[in-house]
């Protein structure tokens, strides 16, 4: 059986034979951004062109607007210039909005064109080029438009994130911190004692740790694909977090920022409810600083996030489905969590 | 176990019981055109809100050029303004345009809303609302822009189809006729002796031989869902249907037509090849003319024809693989069929 997921330092220059070995064929149409494509995009066609993959590529404009519709089509266009076929593959070279932008391209261009995945960013690295979810944004709702696209391969260099603005870099460690808070006591252990040592991206750690998160992250995907069931312990955060970026019109905290802050306000509210003592919600705040991550929002008060989280497409207005811990790795789920606990706490962390 | 597909005289006042009884919940989100809401827009709304299904529904103009990002484009808007939700329902009632919009755009919309076909033409009853194939075209190339997102209910209401304009019903027999002769000797026996009397629709026998369509699509489509093997059969005379269909810039013969055409070619090759004799063409031609369908298209060419072949999405441009029968029922696949041969099958068809 294939690998899935390939995880290195300076592994990029293998993109073409690890596309080999898992049986992809075709031509290779590369989708990276402004900002990425300079940096790595020769080193990326070298690499397919070894391998004897006929391959070009396109950069969309860095930056979240070109996760759009517009964008889509726009990219159906070049693929239909480059005579794009069916056995053909797409790959995602960049961060988030590429990966989404490409996926959602490669998912419905034929019906399903074949999608490698190689995150330049650590929150591609660990968490958003693995799962399959891919979308552009409608104009009133992120990720409106989209579809489950499972990439065959997911190539993520480590080597690549000493590239990322040292803010963007450290936005991709709230969601590393989020899995060790989620799924694995040992690897909280490794960040509380090597935050500084990750921070200048030693080889063997950075691998070790975007390794374990890649693959918790998959085994997760694998239990629940379609976003079902278990996928949501993954949102751990993001209640409180997407509300956020949603209610300062994404122009003021990066995601892992909001989602920093609202693990705080996660375990601020378990606390509140009983669920973990004190000690619990200091160790959370104690592993985001040592990465540089805020623990309070700018004061966006309750009834603006209120009015954000009952927009969020996870519930039909009514009733939001809370993902907390009792303990690192214990998650409950909750839906009857009452206004006013939710009130106190936002009062806390972002009143 | 649900079954998924319903096919009856008069059913349409059952839809939100079977929904129901499919396990759908949420709010249901009609998709139709300007021709068919008004036909039976108020019966399907009436049917939905009798099961307590909350329901409204959008009319895109008639006709091919809706099925375009760009109406896609408008639907999701529609449902961003009904505050549709992952657990609503997309309801598709009309022929195979609005089937496959509809069908797009709920497999798009929060990555994924069930699908309910209503098939109002007898295409989409026998053909195109079963199978999953969802799709808008590119302004170069039909179906380009797609996703496989099977319908979790279909229901054929037979009496719709006196609604039809009589071209377009007569269209739709092309699709019976080819499952007919792909997969089910007894379906043709039965249309050859009763063509006459199955064009005024009495209501029993078009019920036996839309549900046999419909479940040879099934059965094909269970076998090879994403189409890499056996639905390929499907395609019998759709070679040089498509390419006919392209080549007439889609103004000239409606689909059916161009198939009807396609399928004769298709004969006529596989008796030029040795598959099979003259009286199995003449077979085709009967049972087609008999519908009232075309056995020869308007004088295309064989270089546009080629040219469209090529151009079709099923191959890179070197080898065509064509579907030919050596006798009912009796499917061969063929990539290795000399240019002379369809040159001058060609000549005979749309020469």
């Amino acid at each position: 059986m294939t690998e899935t997921l390939h995880v290195g330092h300076g592994i990029l220059p293998q993109l073409g034979a690890l596309m080999r070995a898992a049986r992809l064929d075709g031509a290779a149409h590369v989708i990276s951004d402004t900002s990425v494509l300079p940096l790595h995009g020769d080193a990326v066609l070298d690499a397919l062109r070894a391998a004897e993959f006929p391959a070009a590529a396109y950069a969309v404009p860095a930056g979240e607007p070109s996760k759009s519709l517009a964008q889509a089509s726009a990219l159906y266009d070049w693929l239909v210039d480059r005579r794009c076929e069916r056995r053909d593959v797409v790959v995602a070279l960049g961060g988030g909005v590429v990966g989404d932008l490409a996926g959602f391209v490669a998912a419905t261009f034929l019906r399903g064109l074949a999608l490698v995945q190689v995150p330049t960013t650590l929150v591609g690295q660990v968490d958003s080029a693995i799962g399959g979810k891919v979308a552009v944004n409608h104009p009133r709702a992120k990720n409106l438009i989209g579809a489950f696209h499972q990439p065959r391969l997911i190539v993520a260099d480590t080597a690549l994130l000493s590239t990322l603005p040292p803010r963007e870099l450290r936005s991709g460690w709230a969601e590393v911190v989020k899995t060790a808070f989620i799924l694995d006591a040992a690897l909280l252990d490794l960040l509380e004692r090597h935050a500084a040592a990750l921070a200048s991206l030693p080889p063997d750690l950075t691998i070790e740790v975007v390794e374990r998160c890649a693959r918790h992250k998959l085994a997760v995907v694998a239990e629940d694909e379609r976003d079902e069931g278990r996928r949501i312990i993954l949102n751990y955060g993001h209640t409180i977090g997407h509300a956020l970026e949603a209610a300062t019109a994404y122009g003021t905290l990066l995601h892992g920022e909001a989602v920093a802050v609202g693990m705080v306000g996660a375990a601020r509210l378990a606390q509140r409810l009983g669920l973990c003592d004190r000690a619990h919600v200091a160790r959370h705040e104690r592993a985001l600083a040592a990465f540089g991550l805020p623990t309070r929002a700018p004061a966006v008060g309750y009834e603006a996030l209120r009015a954000a989280m009952a927009l969020d497409k996870k519930g039909r207005g009514a009733r939001i489905r809370w993902v907390l811990l009792a303990d690192v790795a214990d998650v409950r789920v909750a839906d009857d969590v009452p206004d006013e606990a939710v009130r106190a706490t936002i009062g806390e962390v972002a009143g």
